[in-house]
């Protein structure tokens, strides 16, 4: 099977691999379509994120969607010709992360992608079956692969207890912002305020429904949404931009009271904050780690088009071209590049 | 000011009322729009709800909306001019209920139209400010009056903690179980399955984006909903109905480790309920009992046209026609009479 | 090895059965001591509990502890020698319920001593060392098999959301309330009133630091608690007995707000609740089904001296007496017999 | 009645003032007992803390119980005589944060001893009877007027979610850590580590029951920690001593999905916090703000000898010595100085 192999940092060589056999309690997916994250660029550009370095040949990829073709002798509820979407980590299943139900906190995950685990920018995937999710015929394969983004936003909001009638801010309008964005909305956000430094996102973001944007090179964050609720701050701040400024801010801008969710990674891991405005607003500030248990929530979003994610995808192409297509999700407008392994 | 008052079961005299004067916290309103709920008709029919019994000419209507005509002297962020919903029920601040923020059951409540405290079928009201709710231009104060059964809608969807990608079965399709899908829609359920014995109602409910309908004189419930949720059962179950056989199904019905949330007035105080299978399947049994801290949610729903309540108006009349009002809305497919006081 | 088998009811026959092999996540346990439990009674009578039929000979008994004297290859973490407590309930580890760590719902589980699944009135038993939770040297191996009432006792505190300074009132002062009891005043209970129909019971309830113990027989339960708590009622009820009259008398005696947890399994699986009461006074009621997550909990319990198990063993005996020991256990005043397997 | 009132830094003055009324729902307390605190002695010797600074003569002191020797008209439950502990924060009542039961975070709020609002250290307080809590015989004034910093404490840990099993890392050995770890161990916590830079303060830890002591300028906290949960980390680090090197430690000292609980007010307003560990680890940071609703479990707590506060008290003297209590109570070993009025 044709598989993009990272062999060193911005250099894929397309191998011919074996295709591999399912486990007892496994699927075999043809896969269709894999989306290009910032993790995957990361690793292309770098080689690296933080601790985990590719020092053996890498597959990347970890946001796909395919077809089942072939099906373990456990495996019940799945059959050959079902469309997946596959969610990316695979934990221990014994361990007291996972036996509290965090498994996404689970130290012994295999996750795709992510050294060294291979990911799915390949031909076929085996997965456990309870890792793949089917997709009905109103979600088409391209929205599977990006339940994983939205997954990411929907934990963010369920971290920040995001309710009806919540007024949230959103730092950064990249692809993660905006799946908070639409994880928000869906969850009974009322007024959706999305900030970022370039204009292109903002206008986006603006298109996509939010309630106030604003350009932080522009506006001061704080007195605009001071101004947007009255001096009350935001209920939720979902922190999606990893810039520190950013970061620091969101102390500033929600309410007292409110909780803070850190998604986005910072550059530096040392972020100067405010603690005692942490202590003096009662202000909760919460990490918000990868998902769980969202993929059923996701599948269910896009069936009944509550969401969208396929409005996010600039391009999508095969995989003979992936080359091209991680330079394509280097520039700084793209939203979201796609993998059409099938094409 | 002209005034409605139930001198005794089924009769009305319209009053002439001094205007009250608001204290330095109120807020003297001059009333628009009041919704005749079920409870008000209960007491027009038979002069008493359980305990509840009218032994003094008592004013009628909970569920209104209108202008701010005068302000008290503390009064801050509401003036003059402002169009105001009302929530009825004020606390007593002080006890143990209201510090912990469950001021709807503080055995001290002044709530309108439950006697011995008069509603709002009359021409003004003074009202504490802080449950006088500003009303954008947006929102009229047809839909400012229906907030309160909004608000036992979003309160009951709270109370079973609803969240995105749930499944809700509704049980009852009247004007509260409609406001129970609202609020279920609106805080991310994507499978609203609603049942109740009147065909008319159960195709309004359709109309209104249910994705099952069930009547249950023709269905069995469980059956239904096995086959919906492939045999996993519902999320969360909201009752609405009061029907004694609808509230024994709710065990039935609802997943294992699911939430029961009890809303509709049983007739019986009394049911028999299966208290084996809440233990083997670990159910919770929610009562919710009218709301708190919702008003604000429910005027941010309406003005983002979120929600819609006033598809369930059946008709508008004057409060000179209170008493044909009220014959009206005890037809069984009326799902709600609104009084318009100013017209 | 020696194992006691229910060949049919009342009818134990002691065989000889080979020793298992642990699998390569399992532990071999010699087992020590395992509790007589309300359960294994009830199968020993009448061959069944609800719809779980004792069709095949079995092996009673699931609060077991003993030594471990072989590991599976990839067991980490414990070593022969260690003396564990072993959870009797394991899940299927895939499941909606496991993944979001309400293991003890899953429908796939393999619990010791219900059909068809063997327990521990045996020598050996292979297990998953994840559900082998190791002892320190302060807590027994009777204490470590009792881990598992004491579990039932914490998850139902959880359940009840048992917290500083409440006034909880536990209903029914056999083994499963005085475990609830031990719990309750571990999370910080403050008041603990406890109900039963047997003096005797009661002396021991009071004797364990029960704050008021309550003859149902001969008092009023919502008097007496009316006047214990000035007419408020008890934060949490915990129903421990499964007696009809006590299982309807938790909606009068928990206070507005509060929560009932229902643990003690009912004769009839119908019981009349007064729903009206449910709704006005928004009580919570959650069905308590076994425990998740408790075990390290209860161990560390132990170890600290905070809670006491050991005053519950009323007798300890061999295997060999195992049918003297039933019979005994079947004394109303008898609240734990144990059978020390390795004497 | 004699009144202690702070004229300007570092000078007190005793005057003679006028006894206040109580308003129709107040009653006036003769007060016994009042602690000095770590914010007295800071408005004592720089006249401010952060933005409150005392412009026109103060009267200090916020842990105060005494005897109610008159009653408003409104009043019931209190009735002349019963001793009772002060809560001295007294919140508007109408705010959004009062109706969600949050209303500590009240903006209105009038806090005994912070500018321009008169404390406790003079013969007679008139105070709202809901926020006086009645004292039963075995609860001593003293006692009582500690129930300011083991609310502190309560507050903490309920923020922290601290529960049965729980291993607590407490930061900082003061009066305010201390009551930490009283709070901690009666909610459930079975393990506590307190850390501390004063050897004296780690002994007194020590005598109180910490399972185990770290002096920070000797041993790694991070090391030490690891070491003692198997490399697990804390379930909850509370924050407790406001040094920014504590703060900083708290990341790395609690465990993957666990919870850090910032109490102590850090000298500099902006810490640097790991945000990648925090996100990576999914950790939750919760400011805690003064307390809420803890006065009543505080009471019982000290009724039950659940918790000792009165080890802490180094001293008591009378009103007229206040000056030097003052300059006691900023010894560094000193934990607890009180103010017996009534001597």
């Amino acid at each position: 099977m044709r598989t993009a192999v990272l062999v060193e940092p911005t250099e894929f060589e397309l191998e011919d691999r074996s295709r591999p056999s399912p486990g007892p309690d496994d699927v075999l997916v043809a896969v269709h379509d894999v989306g290009i994250c910032g993790s995957d660029v990361h690793y292309y550009e770098h080689g690296r994120i933080g601790d985990y370095v590719v020092e053996e040949p890498l597959v990347l990829g970890h946001e796909s969607a395919g077809e089942v073709v072939e099906t373990g002798e456990n495996v019940t509820g799945l059959d050959v010709g079902d469309r997946v979407a596959l969610e990316p980590g695979v934990p221990c299943r014994r361990c007291p992360h996972c036996k509290r139900g965090e498994y996404h906190l689970c130290e012994d995950v295999t996750f795709m992608a992510t050294p060294p685990h291979d990911g799915a920018f390949t031909e076929y995937v085996a997965w456990p079956a309870d890792f793949a999710y089917k997709l009905p015929d109103s979600v088409s394969t391209a929205e599977g692969a990006l339940c994983e983004p939205l997954s990411v936003g929907i934990h963010a909001c369920r971290r920040g207890n995001v309710g009806t009638g919540d007024t949230v801010l959103v730092t950064g309008a990249g692809p993660i912002g905006l799946m908070v964005m639409e994880a928000a909305r869906a969850a009974g956000a009322t007024d959706i305020v999305v900030t970022d430094v370039v204009a292109e996102k903002l206008a986006v973001a603006e298109q996509r429904g939010a309630d106030l944007t604003i350009d932080v090179t522009e506006t001061d964050v704080e007195t605009a949404v001071d101004e947007y609720t009255d001096g009350v701050g935001a209920d939720v701040v979902v922190e999606a931009s990893g810039a520190d400024s950013s970061i620091q801010s969101t102390v500033d801008t929600v309410r007292r009271g409110g909780t803070v969710v850190l998604v986005g990674l910072a550059d530096e891991a040392t972020v100067p904050l405010d603690v005692l405005a942490l202590i003096d607003n009662e202000i909760d500030v919460h990490g918000s780690f990868r998902y769980k248990n969202t993929y059923d929530a996701a599948v269910e979003l896009l069936a009944d088009g509550v969401v969208d994610v396929e409005g996010i995808i600039d391009f999508e192409t095969s995989l003979e071209a992936i080359d091209d297509a991680f330079h394509r999700a280097m520039e700084p407008t793209v939203l979201k590049g796609m993998i059409s392994v099938d094409s």
